[in-house]
């Protein structure tokens, strides 16, 4: 080894390349490399839906940064090529490159794993794998190959969507504005089933149906029917849905190969269990990202949560830490949002249901309210539910569904809340700010607080 | 005295009609009264701009709930009828019918003061209490007075405003809606002067002053000059400025006039000085609403801060009280907002300076950044600071001018961590929920957690 310390980060998404960047920038002696298997960097899977329905043009533009800027600052990027094996006690790996085959080892320092998550759709479904009008994520390519089947097909056909998680919905509604008549097949028993209570879910759901997409729920996918390499229809627990083409926007783990091989600690979902300075097990490697089990702030537990926004904060965390300067991710509380068609939906920490199977005694109220002072036009209402403990009167968890975007940043402010531990009464004082084209004079939070108070009275414990 | 406790209110805007409602609803037993110079009852001021500018077509739509609505609620409403005097010894007080002239006295168990806040410019200007063009908000007919002269002149003619706070600012925009060529005059150097910070002052001033709107700062108002009732011009310290109408937009004190016959203890701004129960130095008499102080949670410090939403928290806790239910306004931290032509500006807890001044070491940070995905057309840009206080980390205020609705929610997510006694790292930690099409991956308040954590480390104290 040289005088250098050595950095290898496995993975160049969101997670790999703040942790790279910082790594480097911090400690400009760092020997940072990043191998990935794609040809992309610092990319935004979460912007995949958008250039399906043409908003985003091109794939560039879901680059965060071009693999040029890496380089420029310093970064040693080998892509399109594929770690095969990592040995940690010779703290050495080998990587193939996907192009020539050709195999090189590399020893290491410090490792990152950043190697994100995956689709289970080939490992559930095998019929899928040689089917050329069934589609997944697996790399940003997916985007461009759903788009331009979708294009090819043209107005009229008809895309079935399995799953009615986020990304699908995301999906269902782009692949609407490209003009097919859209189905979305969801196993559970309403949309958006992992995100929102069901009569919030419904408000959603009638949306959908209003823009003319079939909604299907409760209904398992089985298999899919395939004919020439091409899916013909998806067999599922409630009847077969035919199709001219098949995104699979659920099933995802973590992508956690190397991390069996290396031995680390996992969790129950597959994740890598971290520390808050994101170190796993083993006292030489980090890991950051969707690989990665961390702590919910409200259960104390660990949960996998693969989103974009915490991959971010882990790899600066791990960056800041591999640079020098001592960082910690704390957790997060389990903040999500969408927006599909005219609805924004949003949640944040835990829903009564789940409160109650962590042991919590939870108080829920629900309201619908206007968004704006009830007088100025254009204003449109929120459905709102926030849920509290009976025993602390701590938050534990809100939803939301609008028309605007005010339900996504009044699931912000309790995110914000619930960060901080904080409580009914804390939702009544919070001093938001009112104007009468943003906000009504009593902003449904304070509503909310007031009706929590009925419960938990109005001076705090 | 009957066996009922009655209860009366002088002031039936936002802070006395949430006591009356609350204090009769919670305890039917209440004898309520409600006693007002005016017309109206539970109306929005914040609303006369949109009056004023035809967004809101009818004064009765600036009525939270209608007159009849109160009365069946069981609350006795005394309309147009001006309280004279009031006696703490004996607990009774004389008002008189201003259509008739006829006393009335009347005795209470309990006084509500919510007398609100009152206009200065009379005293500051004696010239202009004849002067038919000249308007400042006194009552809810003074927005019908200014829509209605204003439409009487029609476009081309000149309006100035006097004041470029969010009042002055809100008029000047409604103005130009109604197509008069618009003056602002403003006293300091800079637009909304108690709020933004100069820098952000100045985003909002350039796109004022590209919307044909002539703006002056550093122009005290001195005199009107008044030919048959009518002002031709105003002379500031920087000049004269003609005009066809003129609105006074600054200038309000705490409408204290009966707290001072009650011999309450006032604050420094005149405003009555209540405890967290709402309740003044007499142990009969509450207060609510712009006629009070209140305690700023940032500094400890008292402060006056005449907002509705302010208010009706405040009505509610007196009426809680009032109604048998123990209740608490805790205070605010200074958060305020407005929206004009493209602009939104907001502010919460302490800019640098003001930290400076009560003792505070302030660390500050500012940025530009995207409200939305890079990816995502449409985005605009938000000019955020966020001020910290070196010794703790503690968040002491954020600033922030952008082009959508998010410069004010990213305020009102400041605000709630101010309100909990929120740090530089629960600013980063917090988590905010993330959606290309609703905000980017690196959120701006992140980005300012970042930058703070320059200074203060990645690691809570």
């Amino acid at each position: 080894m040289n005088a250098l310390s050595r950095i290898v980060i496995i993975g160049s998404g969101a997670a790999g390349m703040s942790a790279a960047s910082r790594a480097k920038r911090l400690k400009p002696s760092n020997d940072v490399i990043v191998i990935d298997s794609s040809r992309w960097v610092s990319f935004a899977f979460c912007g995949l839906p958008y250039l399906v329905g043409g908003e985003v043009k091109d794939l560039d533009e879901l680059l965060y940064y071009p693999p040029s800027e890496f380089t420029k600052r310093g970064i040693d990027l080998r892509l399109n090529k594929t770690v095969i094996e990592v040995d940690p006690d010779s703290k050495k790996l080998i990587y193939v490159d996907n192009s020539t085959g050709t195999k090189e080892s590399l020893e290491w320092d410090k490792l990152v794993l950043a190697t994100g998550a995956r689709s289970k759709a080939p490992k559930l479904w095998p019929e899928i794998r040689g089917a050329r009008n069934v589609f997944y994520i697996v790399h940003m390519e997916s985007g461009q190959q759903i788009r331009d089947y979708a294009r090819s097909l043209g107005p009229g056909k008809r895309a079935v969507v399995i799953g009615a998680g986020y990304l699908g919905l995301e999906m269902a509604d782009n692949l609407a504005k490209l003009g097919l008549k859209v189905t979305i097949i969801e196993a559970l028993g309403q949309v958006a089933p992992r995100m929102l209570d069901p009569e919030l879910a419904k408000i959603v759901e009638d949306n959908i149906r209003s823009k003319g997409v079939e909604v299907v729920t409760g209904a398992a996918v089985e298999r899919f029917n395939i004919i020439n390499n091409t899916a013909t229809e998806v067999v599922t627990s409630k009847g077969t849905y035919q199709g001219d083409m098949f995104v699979v926007g659920v099933g995802i783990e973590p992508n956690n190969e190397l991390a069996k091989q290396l031995g680390l600690k996992l969790g129950q979902s597959g994740g890598i269990i971290i520390d808050e300075r994101t170190l796993t097990s083993n006292p030489d490697v980090y890991a950051a990202g969707d690989v990665t089990e961390h702590k919910d702030l409200v259960t104390g537990q660990l949960v996998w949560r693969p989103f974009a926004q915490i991959a971010n904060k882990m790899g600066h965390v791990t960056g800041s830490n591999l640079g020098g300067v001592d960082s910690v991710f704390l957790g997060s509380v389990g903040t999500s949002a969408f927006k599909v068609f005219d609805v924004v939906a949003a949640r944040t920490g835990l829903s009564a249901s789940e409160a109650s199977k962590v042991g919590f005694k939870p108080v829920e109220v629900s309201l619908e309210a206007g968004t704006k002072a009830h007088y100025i036009p254009g204003g449109s209402k929120i459905s709102l539910k926030v849920v509290a403990d009976e025993k602390t009167g701590r938050l534990l968890g809100a939803q939301a569904v609008g028309f605007d975007e005010t339900a996504f940043w009044r699931i912000n402010v309790v995110a914000s809340l619930l960060t901080r531990g904080g409580t009914v009464w804390d939702l009544f004082n919070a001093d938001y700010g009112y104007q009468p084209l943003l906000s009504p004079v009593w902003d449904p939070l304070v509503i909310a607080a007031r009706l929590l108070m009925r419960t938990f009275g109005e001076r705090p414990w």
